[in-house]
């Protein structure tokens, strides 16, 4: 059903596409040929080198240790000469082509059916995993087979390209910043024979040790022709004959450890290659914990769409992807691109909890739990950060790996306090959607009550009674450094109530009183002629964008000066708006129509943040067209590569906001109130919409129709079959193990609020 | 009477203090003998060395080409060996020791009686000064004798120190920004014979040259011993003997010539040391020039003091300074050390129009005249600045040498477009001073037009039909990027106005009427309930600053993060109050009373340009004793080394801002408007107060004492006789070569304005 999946495009984009990973380990879609790739790599989440941030004007708290994931050695490389001639797919005579990722299993697949000039027509298959169970492992396999007896000649490679310059696609791109020279990787313990490689390297930085044991296993009668150990290039080469009617098959296992610093200084390296050596699993084990994992997987997590075969396909594409970033992370962040690719140098962002936890808390509650846990455990440095600010409490960076600020532009960086209450608001939702009762006392109660001081300090209370945040950058990077910036107030606003609600004895009485009065005070801009929640204090004051700006020009911010794009009323994302979203029960249907009719047509989408939310607020508003452009846009932007950089892996933020799409957008859910919600939007075109998800111990299914709702408890081991309260918009429904079907009415189209016309041109006023 | 000056300090310190220059060539005070100087230098004014900025995080439109003034081959060294022994401030026995600067010829002396181990004691004096005709020219004499025959060793040297690393002293300090590594200036030519030198390099990335040809004169018989040359350090050798009762002295003539990459490659070292040799005059000549020029110097340039003989010798250090960075600068930027050091990197700034041409303009026209040539000459590179931040007219770079925009922070460099009407006024005060009637045709109109044209396309007309320039930063660095600064719409209101006023050609009847406009609705922020002009749109609404904060923790900029010190109440610098001395005519007395009570007590003064502005508009309002309170802080910034930076060269700025203080604060002078006009605001303290302004091609005296200012016109040649009207106070006065006198009132002191007291602590409010 949806097996194969193929899409046209350039290679370093499909390489994207075809990546696979399971949150800890992942190895981009690349042929395996040298040559044939664009850019190939292996990635483990966290794995990464460090090093001082020089800038060019310095000044006193600017971020000071650059970080950057790793290109860790790639074992994703063969050689196949047959009768002399190697395989290339540029430039062999290929008669046939084919590679599919089986979302089913997991399974990257390509099968080559090519003509020598030797006369014989080979096929060549190749089969790759990785593990899950085992999480550091990966399995390649590779088969031969032709129409006649040939020689081949096949060398298994292990390369280590010493971190890859993706940075360099453009200087003037400020998602890629940071570089650092020299190599990266320097060996610690390079041994092999036999068909076995045992290697260990270190970065030369952040001292990090990364080890692999690679183990061939060969169809045929025979050994390895021979064993090469290098520092940057290890080999296991094959030299046989191949008969008609015969299949070759090699394997190539793979496993690989991280390790810090710490440890047995003499025998770090080959320690730890023994370490990675006694994790190798067969290539049959890791097809079959993949299998076993994408089994489990889809049960819970699938998303169904009633009639719609080619968005079907997508969903279930991100869905795969999802779990590809997720699965077996551990206690780890959640990089901007998952494992499929070093773009934003594999840095954990605010995304990971205002985009992917959604997905991850009813999907995964236990990843969920984990992404928390990394979080609580940065807490330390977030503390020290927050004094080197000037505030109290514990400060995020905005960007990191290791704990560390490294965002070298504060303004749209550091600025991003707002990461604070994202944290805060991913574990109250956790703590809410969980049943998870050690949570609060383990974790949850530190990050809200570190944020909401840290709020405290940040804001005051104005002469006018109220409390203020200034001097700090929103969601939309098309503004910074603000005063009063609507979704951090409002963020912040939910995050000292939450931890004013807290029953903790580390929370001074006089202290939570603070925080109360703060959230009951908090200053919210709004524009009383426009009768619009303004995104900051100053933002209905800004000029108008001029809109007749050509389209080569966007993204802004790569054909502007930030001073350009900052003091006009332009948005990159959604951020008043998805205030709204996110913290829905503080604002009525009006003041949320009027908000997204004001800010959407001034939303360029430059982020891919963006579509995703301003989907599911259309949705909520009740324009169905406009939700399902706006998703459909969302849904593509890896697919079809629209913002042009899937090459650096996937947008595994924006694809998290597919799933908050269907579920909060076209299935209308709510959480954190009393009970759950829906208030649902199905659009006219879909014939339904299916998932599943794992609430308060419960396995909730809910199936839509057109004027229906559908809800059931699954029952299953480690569910709980206690009956559920929902509401589905006004109705309170019971859910037990037997469906409840609520009918549903059409919601109307309301008529769209009529603001002033932007002026047509920017700078100076038509003279007539 | 004003003849020896020394003061404590440390040695760096003093190199500035003593530091000798003619606005081309400076070269710093240090002690010839190596090991007893901290910081030597020589420099010559424009003189500089690039490279590419590296940007942590690099954004469209952000600088690309770092600037530094280089510190050119320094003829200041010279080894002293008698009997033996090293002349060594640090080692020898020194019995006496006496530096001093004469103000009145411009000659730096150092006389050192030393007691040798050979029992000999040794009188060593050296004599420097700088040409003036010739400005490229340096002389340089030592003197020996000695109480009994002695054999003397005596090397004089040329070191390329290849760019001496002053940056480093705090790599948290802004103001030092940017390194490049490796050498910069690399040989052309190295030749020497017979005591003469003839050298020159080039710098590695900007390919300018320089040239020295340095020549050795003895009065004993003899020659040389050895002269030496080498790529970085070339040197002349005498050994002789120096017989009781002979004094032995030693000339050493240079004379320094730059140019650019243009010209013959084939012989671009050797044809500019010929150059140079040829330019070459004697000691003695240097001295004459020298003299020459104070003569003329002092009787057009002094201003006296009446009973205060410290801050008198310190008001003449500063002219003397004054002078030293501009009299022979030529068309050329006046850099904010002057020629005196490297700080800030040898470049020019916005200071240098409104703190440093008032002086020039009214001591010096054709100066400054020369000084907005150079501004003129930037247009072609500021009109492609423009277009790359999307305004229209001339962008002038932040900071600069070369013309293109070399501060790598933008928001407190690109976004200080004040700059632009900060040369739109220079141009129109000198226009309004000189009387050069070929000015505005061949200079003025060009700057005023395209400084407003930027205006107009920068700024627009708001919802409320008013002018708003949005995302600036005006003088205030301690706020950035905000909406309609006040300064920045004062000064740009004054730019527009003074271009639509311009009968020139090149304008369009409707950008006329657009200027016009927008000069008349510009939008100035106004806070109606404290009745204050307020800083920005925002300012009155920021949190006041926790002025607990010990003093270790000032200049802030080096102590908390730019987001901690923006979204505060608080002042690096006068910003509202300067806009009002600067467009006085614009403010009533009780405004500028109000905004003056409201900024003083916020404003810290980590800015040297500070404490002038405060001062000259305390002098207004009528407060005497802080203004002289706010004067005494400015004239000593250098001579007491208050900011901790003197080392790095006098804050020529500042220097400037005490001419301001005297002539516009206690005198109370305004120009610009139809008649020159005086105030005067005598401190009870001083029995006087007097000086001379060339205006309109009379030279004006003026001076006052307690109770009465006495104007005249002095007659001489190049100066009219034509009577000039001028206002003091309400009276008109015309002013000839008798002098008049006109009775002065006592201003009274006005009650201050009484507003909320700031809160006593930052983030929290009190809890009872």
């Amino acid at each position: 059903m949806w097996k194969t999946f193929t899409c046209p495009g350039d290679e370093g984009t499909l390489e994207t596409l075809f990546a696979l990973g399971n949150g800890h380990l992942g190895i981009r879609g690349s042929h395996s040929t040298a040559g044939d790739s664009e850019l190939p790599g292996t990635f483990i989440n966290g794995f990464h080198e460090i090093w001082d941030i020089k800038h060019a004007e310095n000044a006193y708290g600017f971020a000071r240790t650059g970080q950057r994931i790793v290109y860790v050695p790639d074992a994703n490389n063969f050689t196949v000469s047959i009768d002399g001639e190697a395989l290339s797919l540029a430039e062999s005579t290929v008669l046939d082509y084919h590679r599919s990722v089986d979302f089913s299993t997991g399974v990257y697949e390509e099968r080559i059916v090519w003509s020598c000039r030797s006369g014989a027509t080979v096929t060549t298959v190749e089969r790759r995993a990785v593990g899950f169970d085992s999480r550091g492992c990966l399995g390649l396999e590779l088969s031969l087979s032709a129409d006649r007896d040939v020689s081949a000649d096949i060398t298994s490679g292990v390369v280590n390209r010493q971190d890859q310059p993706v940075e360099d696609h453009s200087v003037h791109d400020p998602r890629r910043s940071g570089r650092h020279a020299g190599r990266v990787l320097l060996p610690l313990h390079l041994q092999g024979a036999d068909g076995s490689l045992r290697l260990a390297w270190e970065t030369s930085e952040s001292r990090q040790r990364v080890a692999m044991a690679v183990d061939h296993w060969i169809s045929a009668e025979g050994q390895p022709f021979e064993t090469l150990v290098a520092e940057d290039e290890s080999s296991v080469r094959y030299v046989l004959a191949i008969h008609d009617g015969d299949t070759f098959r090699l394997e190539k296992t793979v496993s690989y450890v991280v390790a810090g610093s710490a440890g047995d200084a003499e025998d770090r390296g080959e320690s730890l290659a023994a370490e990675a050596e006694a994790n190798l699993v067969s290539f049959a084990d890791i097809l079959a914990q993949s299998k076993a994992h994408y089994d489990e997987y889809w049960t819970t997590a699938d998303v169904s769409i009633g009639g719609q075969a080619e968005m079907q396909q997508a969903v279930r594409w991100g869905l795969f992807q999802l779990a590809q970033a997720t699965a077996r992370a551990g206690v780890a962040g959640i990089p901007a691109k998952g494992v499929s690719g070093s773009g934003y140098e594999g840095h954990y962002f605010w995304d990971q909890e205002i985009y992917l936890l959604p997905y991850l808390t009813y999907t995964n509650p236990a990843g969920a739990r984990k992404v928390l846990e990394s979080r609580h455990a940065m807490l330390p440095d977030a503390r020290v950060r927050a004094k080197e600010l000037s505030v109290d409490g514990a400060l995020f960076p905005w960007r990191t790996i290791n704990g560390l600020e490294a965002s070298a532009y504060y303004a749209a960086g550091t600025a991003q306090f707002h990461i604070a209450a994202a944290i805060a608001f991913a574990a109250n939702r956790y703590q809410w959607a969980s049943g998870d009762d050690t949570f609060s006392a383990e974790l949850g109660a530190d990050l809200l009550i570190e944020t909401a001081r840290m709020w405290a300090s940040l804001g005051f209370f104005g002469k006018d009674g109220m409390f203020h945040i200034h001097g700090v950058t929103g969601p939309d990077e098309y503004t910074a450094v603000v005063n009063d910036n609507l979704y951090t107030n409002v963020m912040a606003r939910f995050n000292l109530r939450a931890a004013a609600a807290l029953e903790h004895e580390g929370i001074a009485e006089t202290e939570r009183m603070v925080w109360r009065q703060a959230a009951e005070r908090m200053s919210l801009p709004y524009d009383p002629h426009l009768q619009v929640f303004s995104q900051d204090n100053d933002f209905m004051t800004l000029e108008p964008w001029d809109w007749n700006t050509p389209k080569s020009k966007y993204p802004l911010l790569l054909n502007f000066h930030p001073l350009v794009i900052y003091r006009h009323q332009v948005l990159k994302q959604a951020d008043t708006v998805l205030a709204m979203f996110l913290q829905w029960q503080d604002f009525t249907a009006e003041e949320k129509q009027r908000a997204f009719d004001f800010y959407d047509p001034i939303t360029t989408g430059d982020s891919t943040l963006s579509a995703c939310v301003q989907g599911i607020m259309a949705a909520e508003v009740g324009y169905g067209d406009v939700a399902l452009q706006h998703f459909t846009e969302a849904l593509f932007i890896d697919l079809d590569n629209s913002h042009g950089n899937t090459i650096d892996g996937v947008h595994i933020a924006s694809t998290g906001g597919i799933w908050s799409s269907l579920v909060c957008g076209f299935a209308g859910m709510r959480d954190q109130g009393d009970v759950l919600r829906f208030d649902p939007r199905l659009p006219v075109e879909w014939e339904g919409l299916s998932f599943r998800l794992k609430v308060q111990g419960r396995l909730l299914a809910v199936e839509l129709e057109q004027g229906s709702i559908a809800l059931t408890l699954v029952s299953g081991p480690g569910y709980s079959a206690e009956p559920l309260q929902v509401k589905v918009r006004d109705y309170d429904v019971t859910v037990g193990a037997d469906t409840v079907t609520v009918p549903l009415d059409t919601v109307p189209v309301p008529p769209p609020s009529i603001f002033p016309s932007v002026f047509p041109t920017a700078g100076l006023p038509i003279i007539r």
